[in-house]
């Protein structure tokens, strides 16, 4: 018997997409009838000696006196026991929630229940665990989080290619589409919307063409939606909700496996929490083998996600305020963005389109790198990496007033 | 240029063993000049607009109101903002000054800066990344955690190799050497000292037996201490603390890298916190390099880890009451060995030496996946995974006065 390879024919038969981009780490992956599951059959008995950690003899979490205090308003079994290899349930069940309020008035796909791990980061290298061996493909956007191809170049191994994003119009839907043309065998696409770092989100028109498109690859592809920056969208008539309704409705698993990565390090501004997740849209019979693969990932790289940290997630986002908090940075965050618009063309600084999440990126002559030190002698530090020929401006750490010295220090360097 | 191969240049004049034990994608690993070292350079300028972190108009932390009042008595920045790749520095530094306490009075080899991973998981997955590949022989002890298996074999490929940790006299010295005879070109050997699923110590005399047949060994070869329940040993005149101390000052870095991996999950009996520490011994000149690969390792992994158990972990350890709650921890701990031991006595069940962590290895005739289960159905939750031809009992999750039922328990299913 080969719990690997049984795994693998149960995925073939329920998503053949997802079973024929699976790398070799991918196919080698199954969940070991270890200690984990050992331990939670044993939940019920009277005597539960399974598993390597400290309760107190009321059966509940025995922290430390020293650590006790900090957490307030959690349960202590929640926040200082290990959590299940998922995510903690509850988590997972309110961000599946949350997930399906987005999704409306869309037609709602079947999506798994969100698997958590420690950061967007992580999911991406999980499923660049399942998904991308030496020999596949990746497409990955130009400019990109300089992350992508350490993730999935360096770790990875895998074939990298790229797509222009954003051109003066907009999304560059004829770019993506001769990429994907390009690509042979297995292969996975990064979407990152909106955008890091071109904190654009495109129309609601080009994100139904998008969508079009790639539900016509032939595949077998996993289009792989970074949504970090979910929601956080500053213009009207753009698209605020991740494509993973839209486009996990048209696609067909013979073709197309839909899998996001998001969560509340930008979304509840909780950057430090490091609390991600990983849902695939994907019909209902083909979950668990998709859910087992992505177990036995976690715990082989991490074992499970910090606990206090989804404790804290949960709590929030069970809180009725949260909404309206979430506005209220969403307007200030809206202000800032209008602030530096009208400092930028105030001053004549141009900028490709930027109407979302942190970001602006601001096309230059010469060497990026150069005019980033040069910038930074000027008192304003920006970033180079992975822009290409611009550099990216986070307004999100700078105050609304500040957004007219700023646009003064860039346009003595960039104005043409 | 080529940042990876000068690295690994830099790499082999300070620590040939090291150098020539990197995995395939540990030669691949540096960290870029990417969004970090950017922002990093930026902290000091009038504005810094690099990272995509949000900012109030003070300059710190922003977090959400339906967050901030969980966490208590810790600062916001360290809590609620992204950590540096290695950790919060007042936690390495805390972490490290706790080492060197340690060490003494034996002669203190040099240490690198304890680097932060979120989980020993992760440390072992992380030094896995670095030191081990598909032609990479590992040597696991027998019986071992059962995850090892996994993270050495189904992650990476590597050819897996076992010795026998302990044999009815103690440390089974003879199997390890053999062991190690038999492996050929770069390798690691895992040793996991309090052991799980041991649960044992060995005598002063045995560790140093140990450490000067490792030290004897021609190279090159990582020696990886998982030290997860380092201290936590029941019966005086065996080995309390790290192999670390006295193999790194033994060992020749032409030959052999020390490396250990440590951490808070058990020692201060924060399992769900995910706070642990890689730690190599080695000459300073080295120290960079490896850390560096490292930082490469983990931005592509979880990028850093959870900033809410790092600063709970680093100001519990700067208070002053820690040492006191810990010790009466470990007093209770010990109680609930000595009554398992009586139990176990009185009911005639047979044991391996266990002396230390929170384990007794009970050996079984039959099926160990039978019994379990036998034994679940008689109340009784305990592990087979990982234990050969063994069950492995947790007494951490049982209060003293449980032992002898328990025990009674066992003797139905185990006396001979």
């Amino acid at each position: 018997m080969d719990p690997a390879a049984d795994l693998n024919a149960a995925l073939l038969r329920a998503h053949p997409a997802a079973a024929r981009c699976l790398s070799p780490l991918g196919r080698r992956l199954y969940f070991p009838k270890g200690i984990p599951v050992q331990s939670r059959e044993a939940a019920g008995a009277r005597f539960n000696a399974t598993i390597g950690q400290l309760r107190g003899a009321d059966g509940h979490a025995a922290p430390l006196p020293a650590l006790a205090p900090m957490l307030q308003g959690l349960d202590p079994d929640e926040a200082f026991l290990y959590a299940p290899q998922g995510g903690l349930p509850r988590l997972r069940q309110a961000w599946a929630r949350r997930l399906a309020a987005r999704a409306a008035p869309q037609a709602a796909p079947s999506l798994s229940l969100p698997f958590v791990t420690g950061g967007i980061t992580h999911a991406l290298s999980l499923l660049a665990d399942l998904f991308v061996g030496p020999e596949t493909n990746v497409l990955l956007p130009d400019p990109a989080w300089d992350n992508y191809v350490h993730i999935f170049g360096t770790r990875c191994g895998a074939r990298l290619h790229s797509y222009r994003s954003v051109g003066p119009a907009g999304l560059d839907l004829g770019a993506l589409e001769a990429g994907l043309a390009g690509l042979e065998g297995p292969a996975l696409v990064v979407l990152n919307l909106p955008s890091n770092p071109g904190g654009y989100a495109p129309t609601l028109d080009q994100a139904e063409q998008l969508a079009q498109l790639l539900a016509a690859q032939p595949g077998p592809l996993v289009v792989l939606l970074d949504d970090a920056y979910q929601g956080m969208v500053w213009e009207g008539g753009h698209l605020a909700q991740s494509l993973l309704h839209r486009l996990g409705a048209l696609a067909d698993p013979e073709r197309l496996l839909v899998v996001s990565a998001d969560g509340a390090t930008k979304e509840l501004f909780f950057f430090g929490g490091r609390v991600a997740f990983a849902t695939f849209a994907t019909p209902p019979a083909a979950a668990p083998a998709l859910e087992e693969k992505l177990t036995a990932a976690i715990r082989v790289s991490v074992s499970c996600a910090s606990s206090p940290a989804q404790a804290m997630v949960a709590t929030a986002l069970a809180d009725p305020g949260l909404q309206a908090q979430r506005d209220a940075q969403h307007a200030d965050l809206a202000a800032r963005w209008r602030a530096l618009r009208a400092a930028l063309a105030a001053e004549g600084v141009e900028a490709w389109p930027f109407n979302a999440a942190f970001f602006a990126l601001l096309p230059v002559q010469g060497d990026p790198e150069a005019l980033r030190r040069a910038l930074l002698a000027d008192g304003l530090g920006v970033v180079s990496a992975g822009a290409g020929q611009n550099l990216r401006l986070s307004y999100a750490t700078l105050q609304a007033d500040e957004m007219a010295p700023v646009a003064a220090i860039l346009a003595k360097r960039l104005r043409a």
